[in-house]
């Protein structure tokens, strides 16, 4: 008998209405003999109000009571389902983190699957029970209460899909897949029918809102093949494996997030790198790229992109260091955009970077930093010229819609 | 070591701001070096709105389901009360209903405590950390959660005061304690010092809004004394126990939920009592007093009081019967009142009836049925003679304030 595991989130589980459209779906899934293993994320907004609520109390909640109450919101969507099918005449059951045995570290707000005692939902799916998981949430050795993070659903479908053996694993979402790039900048994105582990990790990385990047990892490690679909609806998708075709560049990512600063005519001595940027990591910013030039008189530039929302603050920590380290002066611009691309199948095939670069130049975009990893090159340049520079490069690379 | 359970109810953790006072007052009670456990209801209206939600999916939810979904509510108050005292530097933690080792049977929103296994609460004890226990809420022995039925938080409190040895278990609520009449009606209703369980029994079960009936014969049962009390502020209370002075009239209690019904002139045969009240009982209506008489014409004219919601529907009913059994016909009334008088001194003192019956006739007060139990005196009387009658009696059985 096939066994399958849906996951639905946060709109697709938005209010009644919407509970009611599952149900319809699962209803029909289950008439097909399939064993159904639904997972829930809260109802959109739910957990940002229970967040609301402690932050009214305490701005540094203690975190194990706060797991506890955030995963309310999931508790709350995964009853009503299971009300919902039972009053359709069909054999449905909720169960909470404890209850579905899903054992996770004591990392509160941020806690790992460690195993699935998958005992009681495999009994049940063999009662022919529709299973109805809540999402994001486990439970420590201690029975303490975990949750997964932001997006820990998506974990808690693929942790139960590799658990289970499950056929299939299906990511329910308000989009009908992933695409070569964002469809808002560019007309022209196509929906990706394939798409490999190790894309969508960087994808993720790079600012994409696809899927949380842990439970991409698992499903890499457990070989489990994941299809992101529209919730409502049986069109589209995009099936996350190791199956697909080797694209030279897969995807198009633009991340306006992003600001850069410089200082400049720091003298170099070893050890400088790291005096310049410790503050700023042991301030809890993270730094994304990093590129450092030693000019003739052995002083050395250094040039790095952080969140944009933290500019302001890097640039007052910036200006100290360069005073305390004698450089010439701290720098930077908050109006700049990551562009990058993204393709497993660049590792084979030189010459990817130069076209890019290319690309850009005819455009008369200049490039402000450069990085590249075995999947991955990025392009930071004027924010002004993002919209510009993913079009180009989209077309060049192939990516138009036909 | 004191050890001390507190329960605190709807309005006393309505919001943020009550929350917060119930902190300020454990923090108090801590200092003092004192073992506590909080028991906490829903905020007030909380589990409401979680059963309208319900309500808009099936009118009659999955019981395991619904259950699961009701205990959300306590989930929030003990986290939020945890993360408070946390940050005011006091150790606490919250426990839902499975982690407190509360067992229940199966009987799903209306489940029985079979066992509460207090170790992990006694160890947090030790390491004198305040817990805090959602009220309501079990666990049966498949590990779903279950719910103890409307007031249930009173139950855990008692329960968990029980099974814990606690030198007190206080019920914080928005009254300073029990009263020997409602004074809304009687205005020299005077505070109880002292009530037995028995007494509270009666209470509660003639329509005083007390306690949880159930809570107060398990602190029967295991002899555990309860004070009721204001939840901010240290005046006043009632304890409830077994040892206060036997009084012969402890309160008056007036119920006007109710309606009453008779069918007249029914020919007299074994087992028609029966007749008459089955079909009521078994459309889900709950019966209180039934008086039945016989006349000289072996016709037999049965009375009896329904809540006064049931009223139309009853009526409904008992016509269709009144012809079945070719009584002559069925009429009722739902402007009654039942006055009752409440004591376990009573049972000692004879001629108690015959003064009640006294002063409402002097009154002018037509008494239209009677019944007596061992502590009590019940009167159905028109309901616009209901605070007359209350005020007449709380002054002749000496309960006026002094």
């Amino acid at each position: 008998m096939k066994k399958i595991v849906q996951k639905y989130g946060g709109t697709s589980v938005a209010n009644i209405e919407a509970i009611k459209r599952i149900t319809m779906q699962v209803a029909e899934i289950n008439k097909q003999g399939k064993q159904i293993v639904i997972v829930l994320s809260a109802m959109a907004g739910e957990t940002d109000g229970l967040i609301k609520l402690a932050k009214q109390i305490s701005y540094n909640p203690n975190k194990r009571e706060y797991d506890a109450l955030l995963s309310i919101g999931e508790q709350k969507t995964i009853t009503l389902l299971a009300i919902a099918l039972q009053s359709k005449g069909i054999k449905a059951i909720s169960l909470l983190g404890h209850q579905a045995g899903i054992i996770t570290d004591q990392r509160y707000a941020d806690a790992r699957i460690i195993t699935i005692n998958t005992a009681r939902i495999e009994k049940l799916l063999q009662k022919n029970y529709v299973v109805i998981v809540a999402g994001f949430q486990g439970i420590d050795e201690e029975n303490n209460i975990t949750t997964l993070g932001r997006g820990g659903s998506d974990t808690t479908a693929v942790a139960l899909a590799a658990a289970l053996k499950a056929d299939s694993c299906e990511i329910c979402t308000d989009v009908d897949g992933i695409y070569t790039t964002d469809p808002n900048i560019c007309k022209k994105a196509s929906r990706l029918k394939f798409v490999s582990y190790d894309e969508i990790l960087e994808m993720a990385s790079l600012g994409a809102k696809v899927m949380q990047i842990r439970s991409v990892e698992f499903a890499k490690n457990n070989n489990v093949p994941i299809l992101v679909r529209l919730a409502f609806g049986s069109k589209g998708g995009t099936m996350i494996n190791n199956k697909g075709e080797k694209n030279v560049v897969t995807a198009v990512i633009c991340d306006k997030n992003q600001a850069r600063l410089t200082i400049t005519a720091v003298p170099n001595k070893p050890g400088v790198a790291a005096k310049i940027l410790l503050p700023i990591s042991e301030a809890g910013i993270t730094l994304d790229m990093v590129v450092q030039n030693i000019s003739s008189e052995n002083k050395a530039d250094v040039s790095f992109t952080v969140p944009e929302k933290d500019f302001e603050r890097v640039l007052k920590i910036l200006g100290k260091t360069a005073k305390n380290l004698k450089a010439e002066r701290a720098t930077g611009d908050p109006d700049v955009a990551k562009i990058s691309i993204v393709g497993v199948g660049m590792k084979d095939r030189p010459g990817i970077a130069a076209k890019m670069f290319e690309v850009l130049g005819k455009k008369g975009i200049n490039i402000l930093m450069i990085s590249t990893s075995e999947i991955v090159i990025s392009c930071v340049i004027e924010e002004k010229f993002a919209e510009l520079a993913v079009n180009a490069l989209h077309t060049a690379f192939g990516l138009d819609k036909k």
